[in-house]
């Protein structure tokens, strides 16, 4: 650890942190709040449904999907065993190449997530996009994007 | 549910939400990270911490803790009874009104704040504030404040 005296944020930089700082547990709540009550999964749940379903042949490599979906490959397999529980997804040997495993939509995820979508992207419209305007939003999409590379920069 | 057909994202809309929605778990991911290795708490715990730590007295009420913290006060009070446990935090009852329960940091706790602030103020400027612009983020900082003002007005 550096000793120098830490670079404390200025009420400028504190300013613009705080709400994204406040965001970062409230936004997945009450995406989560929508998706619980209107279809019984959970924001994690959809992303991971989501992305199949926009997937060529409806499947993923587990690994691919947890770098998409959060990083974790163990947290994936929990939530990825949960939904083959409900006959959403199932897992399978990679047909050419068996040391990795694959993740893919049934019929009946499909059928799930053609359900559901509707209702999440009214909340996403309501509680995101439509709530800013287009510069706005593609302001916040950029700067995403800029923090993400400093993600995938960063030591595992 | 509305019968009529979804608004779907548009193209751009899209561009700017899927970077969005990929940094609601991958931020707190790294952040929980870095404070986990670093500190061995989570970024709920730092944020409880740190929010009663720039408090009037050091205290809050925890219905507003839970306002600021992320909104489930079951929730919250899972994490300080945690907290609770490792000296960092005493709950009593409100002087002023029995009814309420206020969340206290005890020296122990404060000293945890001071101990952890420096990685943590480190890890958030290397991910966000020193990875935009000033202006990227300031308009990042608006926009998550127009997004929290949705989340607000939304019924409960």
């Amino acid at each position: 650890m550096d000793k120098a005296e830490p670079r404390w944020l200025s009420p400028t930089e504190q300013s613009a942190w705080r709400p994204l700082a406040a965001l970062l547990f409230r936004l997945p709540g009450a995406l989560d709040a929508q998706l619980q009550r209107d279809a019984g999964i959970s924001h994690f749940d959809y992303m991971v449904l989501s992305s199949l379903s926009e997937a060529e042949g409806r499947t993923l490599r587990m690994s691919d999907l947890a770098a998409m979906a959060s990083g974790s490959l163990s947290r994936l397999s929990h939530v990825v065993g949960r939904l083959e529980k409900r006959g959403w997804v199932r897992r399978e040997a990679c047909p050419g190449d068996g040391r990795y495993v694959n993740a893919v939509l049934t019929e009946d995820g499909w059928a799930k997530v053609v359900d559901t979508a509707p209702g999440h992207v009214a909340a996403v419209r309501r509680l995101v996009v439509d709530a800013l305007s287009p510069a706005e939003l593609a302001a916040l999409g950029c700067a995403s994007g800029h923090v993400l590379g400093e993600i995938d920069k960063a030591p595992k």
